[in-house]
């Protein structure tokens, strides 16, 4: 009798294993869904809701094959069929930049969509967030992502900008609108913010639901990838500034219809276009009233000095980069009489998620003062 | 003497020889130019005089390399470091799509640009072309290529199309415009004639020499990759032509200066674009009066019978496809009364470079009957 109930428990323990197991693969399974910026047709790359990417590659004669995300290359294992599949530890929310390693090969993944960023058109994975109602596509009005090409004479080129232009534009032809600069970080370029930025999704979704006013932003390449990352240093403003200040501003100022004034311009920025920001603002009180840095630096009062106060000074960074610095910089400058916000991105890093969040904080408190 | 004579002669022809060769491999060495549409910074993928492409990838654990390119699969060479190079046989001048074979993974190389053609984002390669004048960027007025998001009830969602713009649009606010709408191929999408088909630096070029009118082109995506290639037949045309004709021509009209109406309203498409610019026009004779077919099939007269005549019928195709059908088809149009016109892209097949040069020749033939 005694084994006999120690048999059924065994037995019992046995199948409810089986059970368990069989459960959990089949949840494993069935959570992990194609990212959200797939080539059209890849089921893979996937992500599950721990933030986990999986990701598949046929590649029959390789000897080891590698996904490389976050810094951390995970190895992938083989099938009969010569398919490598691998997964990587949980990512935070949001957009990151990854590359498989094939035999020592760095490549994209021909799975995913590309990417600017890292110096390098390569693949993109958006993980699942918790918020990310605020930078999808919905069925709102929706403006337009325009691409110029605008004369640089102190480059003796024709440079490339990117325009968002708001949903009413083309249909209020006698309404001026106010405009911000929003620059991208260091190994990315003019495509940045409005790809993985979604800048023209969180603009669109914002005015659908009234929490923003209609102003234009402009997006061109910052000038900051042909120095050495490290290198800041010897990183001199002065070219990017002539190119922004005497001759993109102007070009949009005749180009479309702007509130063409200080009051009405804004500039901001990620990373190194936060130090670009803050150097051409400082430079140039003339011309922005707006300042706003994501994960790149801060504004002392000091620096402020000798000029009239910006209207906004506006500062954010990702709760797992530097956020008391941030925060006790935004106190100082309140301190001083300053109208300084802070705003820190819960759960995310130096990563497209922080600048979006960034972005969509900051937008309502854009041009509050008409003049 | 006599001897003496030979040897000289052949100590001559040998020494000759060598210099040539000599020569010839400076020259071959010297001639690799990193492609125009490299990533930034990126040296390779090259290309030379003859077209030959060559490439570069470091993997230091493959077996195999291989460059895979119109259809020929080359094999590349390991280096002491680990690094793969190979060359292709001579290209036809233009734009090809390519990719990369490590150890049986078909993926991009890292070194190039990415555009959209064969069902996916991957590699691309610039053979340069004689005529390559015609769309490069130049020190000329820009006009801009826009991104929206138009509403189409028909498939539920947000549809993208991307709007270029002549440079004088946004300084002539009350002047309005003809409509040029322009599709892509099979395996293609609405990126391909802005990107790799440079349909905004064709148009801003012919502007900047007088030779066209200024008119605003439309491209969209065709709905052409969910039909498995070569399942024409079961290909319906009704979705797309509802999108078209009832979606996106009214949003065009009311978001932009158009010219309203059948007279200034063009359509033409390139392969599987103009198997559709034939059904769509033959369908909706009061919406188009220019037709034109790039690579992709004839009008007969027969099937314009009952309407009245079309402003212009144009139809191309690469020399290197089937000229004499294009040419016999347009002879008998004329015959019988069309203002038809064919265009033969001499050197070149079904690819990009056939599709730009007819866009050029077709662009100056457009909305010459003002209404």
């Amino acid at each position: 009798m005694k084994h006999y109930k120690l048999i059924l428990f065994l037995c019992l323990a046995f199948l409810s294993h089986l059970v368990t197991a069989q459960n959990q693969e089949v949840d494993n399974e069935e959570e992990f869904k194609p990212s959200p910026v797939n080539q059209p047709g890849s089921e893979y790359p996937m992500v599950n809701e721990k933030g986990q990417v999986r990701t598949q590659i046929s590649a029959p004669e390789a000897k080891k094959v590698q996904l490389d995300i976050g810094g951390v290359k995970y190895d992938m294992e083989k099938d009969e069929e010569g398919v490598w599949t691998g997964e990587s530890a949980p990512q935070d929310e949001g957009f990151h930049y990854y590359q498989l390693n094939i035999d020592g090969a760095s490549v994209p993944d021909p799975g995913s969509l590309y990417f600017y960023g890292a110096n390098r058109w390569g693949s993109g994975i958006e993980v699942p967030a918790q918020d990310q109602d605020f930078f999808a596509l919905k069925n709102v009005p929706h403006g337009k992502v325009e691409q110029i090409l605008f004369p640089s004479k102190s480059t003796d080129t024709s440079r490339r900008a990117f325009v968002y232009t708001p949903p009413e534009y083309d249909l209020e032809p006698n309404k001026s609108y106010p405009v911000l600069y929003l620059q991208h970080g260091y190994g990315e370029n003019e495509t940045s913010w409005p790809n993985q930025g979604r800048a023209n999704l969180i603009m669109d979704n914002l005015l659908a639901e009234g929490k923003t006013k209609p102003f234009i932003i402009v997006m061109t390449y910052g000038m900051t990838n042909e120095i050495e990352f490290g290198g800041l240093r010897d990183f001199d403003i002065e070219p990017f500034q002539t190119v922004l200040v005497n001759e993109l501003i102007p070009y949009i100022d005749t180009h479309y219809r702007t509130k063409a004034n200080k009051e009405n311009r804004a500039m901001a920025g990620l990373s190194m276009g936060a130090f670009e920001t803050k150097l051409i603002t400082l430079n140039k009180p003339e011309v922005f009233s707006y300042y706003a840095l994501f994960s790149g630096g801060i504004y002392e009062s000091k620096e402020l000095q000798d000029r009239s106060k910006p209207e906004l000074i506006f500062i954010s960074t990702g709760s797992k980069e530097r956020p008391d610095a941030v925060k006790s910089a935004v106190s100082e400058l309140q301190k001083e009489g300053f109208n300084a916000v802070s705003y820190v991105s819960e759960g995310t890093a130096h990563e497209f998620h922080t600048w979006r969040r960034s972005l969509h904080q900051l937008a309502p408190l854009l041009f509050q003062i008409e003049e």
